[in-house]
């Protein structure tokens, strides 16, 4: 069989993550690995009472295929949104609705990249968008991610140097929790109006700020169509699968295409559920909910990791977002930190699958969202151990 | 923007059914074109009982993020149906919950075909997996597809000629309505024994059958490990986009790559309302009334078409699922055919964009499953006038 995979498969394996996620299963491990929405904050009730209404309602329809661009409804309300909460004008014609933002991922790699095409990430990178690009045989390049943004004269040699697209996550970066300035955000988008480059903005954690004032996306400085990325995984719920893009028409007409071939159409089901949530329910007042509790978590990580963690381990202070990223002395690997943790009953995840380059050997992700008050006490406390431990 | 495209874009091209839709969506033309399922058997009251008792029971886990493999519960589910079914012993592990049957043309295209590989596909052969594969840029190898399944001496030679895969729809094929003898089905086996070549049997209609015997599956008479397809599309309702593979465990840990890259997991709410349903309805019932159902509609259609076509036209009376085949003498156009029918107001799917070879010009798709028999003997009538005005 092996003989028989086609050569795209050679580079690629399971996610690490995943497997971490395995070991974590454990419910002795505290774990600080997973990327996951807090479930206490999904709106069950709601979403259930939308179900019912759904079947009472529009019935067959929403069972039957429907279109690859996706519920009309749905993506009114998704530029509706996008006008009232962000001052961006998006026409609902220009939107796509995708099974989750990870579809984006493969569905852009699919329509832009030929093997060899250099794709500008950011370094630390989103792991999800180096696995969908990576089966497209890019060779990556990759900006260091200062903490207020991508370094720009590496950008700007990148694109000097034929990038053919740059993948970026500006608000509250997974893994790093990094969030562009308004500068950078404005310098980044000067450089793409002087170079032919792609440019795809991910942005499931735009509305997830706890603190610091919201910033224009970068998307909305440009002069030439880019891709945005959005999804309701981050702000109602993630296992509906619903995600969404928005493009330029040329761009689009291609996207849906490769959309057909991936999978007809996103869950007709899940959309009508979706939509009738968001017409009878107040989603601006959940998503406050959600940061109020995740600014709160994310409060008491920092304050714990002050208080636990040895003064020689560095942290970003996220202003938004699911992620801490946090760093130890050059020279420490924090896979071996890893094996020294899992033993004091603690997870997170090792730095080095988000570098492309196989540097960040010293530097780890913490994840917020999804551990209570008491469990990010505990688990910085035993993680805090571990590292002093583990640096001695 | 067009000189961004990867080069696979190059040669694909939105559906041409889908273009064919938007001039049949007038509700006066009587449309033989579409693929739908009938919504009058959607099953949308017990379907809302399932949604209602999945937010109630297990509420927020449907909510959640899921595993790439897919619901445990739905898996065995599907094994015990194909046991009971099939008599086919499958293992809940070696089967991966798709987002639709078409996502399994999409991952299994990119696990296995490099550019150039031999892809061999009926002919004619199933529009969503020719554009599927399209994209990964194979050299497609038709074999004719014979009333009683695909000539064995062209499998041959194309498999003899370095075929990495072939591509097959052996129960009433989409768009040829052919089902496979057991003759050919143990003749196919025999070929894919001695020749090193994946093979992906897809069955959305298995289930769908209305007269004959039911034939066991290619998969079950094979020596090694295939990729065997299926789909809750057409036996409970296509909106959910749930479909499913079975595989060799090297292919799986493969493939199991590939959809974590497409879009993580199939949707976990869409998941949870179908095996609830599953697990408090009778689906063997529901099942056995679409049969009825359906095999009714074909019956009028085969009988309407004796009645109004002209001798001259010859048909392929399925023996299940949803299509039938209609051939003109050689040398007319079901093409020019399409923009006569519309004029009376009935719509079907010219044969063409079925052969990757540019042949079949003069064939032509007609769907029964969509219409009930007022709306079949009226649009027979209108389109056999259509067709002796047409060959005059």
């Amino acid at each position: 069989m092996a003989e028989m995979f086609a050569r795209r498969m050679g580079t690629v394996h399971r996610s690490f993550i995943r497997e971490i996620l395995k070991v974590t299963a454990n419910p002795e491990i505290i774990s600080f690995a997973g990327g996951l929405p807090n479930p206490e904050l999904f709106p069950v009730a709601a979403m259930g009472k939308a179900a019912h209404e759904v079947f009472s309602n529009i019935g067959a329809s929403a069972l039957q295929y429907s279109t690859t661009e996706g519920d009309a409804g749905l993506r009114a309300i998704i530029a509706r949104r996008y006008r009232e909460n962000r001052g961006l004008v998006v026409d609902p014609d220009s939107i796509l609705i995708t099974t989750g933002s990870q579809q984006i991922l493969d569905i852009v790699a699919k329509v832009f990249i030929d093997q060899g095409d250099k794709v500008v990430i950011e370094r630390p990178g989103y792991l999800g968008a180096i696995q969908a690009f990576s089966l497209f045989e890019p060779e990556f390049v990759t900006v260091s991610l200062e903490p207020d943004g991508p370094n720009l004269d590496e950008l700007e040699a990148a694109f000097r140097d034929g990038a053919k697209c740059f993948y970026s996550v500006p608000n509250f970066q997974n893994p790093s929790g990094v969030s562009y300035s308004l500068a950078k955000r404005k310098g980044v988008a000067e450089l793409l109006d002087r170079y032919d480059v792609l440019f795809i903005e991910d942005d499931p954690y735009g509305e997830l700020r706890f603190m610091g004032e919201d910033l224009p996306s970068i998307y909305s400085f440009c002069n030439k169509p880019g891709i945005l990325c959005g999804s309701f995984s981050k702000i109602a719920a993630p296992g509906f699968r619903i995600g969404w893009l928005v493009a330029g028409q040329a761009a689009y007409d291609k996207l849906v295409i490769a959309k057909q071939a991936a999978d007809l159409h996103t869950s007709t089901v899940a959309q009508a559920i979706m939509r009738r949530y968001l017409e009878t329910n107040d989603i601006e007042s959940h998503v406050a909910l959600i940061r109020e509790r995740y600014g709160y978590q994310r409060g008491v990580m920092v304050e714990m990791i002050r208080q636990y963690f040895p003064s020689c381990v560095t942290i970003i202070e996220p202003e938004g977002g699911m992620f801490l990223w946090a760093t130890m002395p050059e020279g420490f690997s924090s896979m071996d930190l890893f094996d020294v943790a899992i033993k004091d009953k603690v997870a997170f995840v090792p730095g080095r699958p988000f570098y492309v380059d196989g540097t960040g050997e010293n530097t780890m992700r913490l994840n917020f969202s999804n551990s209570d008050e008491a469990r990010i006490e505990a688990g910085i406390k035993r993680l805090g151990k571990s590292i002093e431990a583990f640096l001695e």
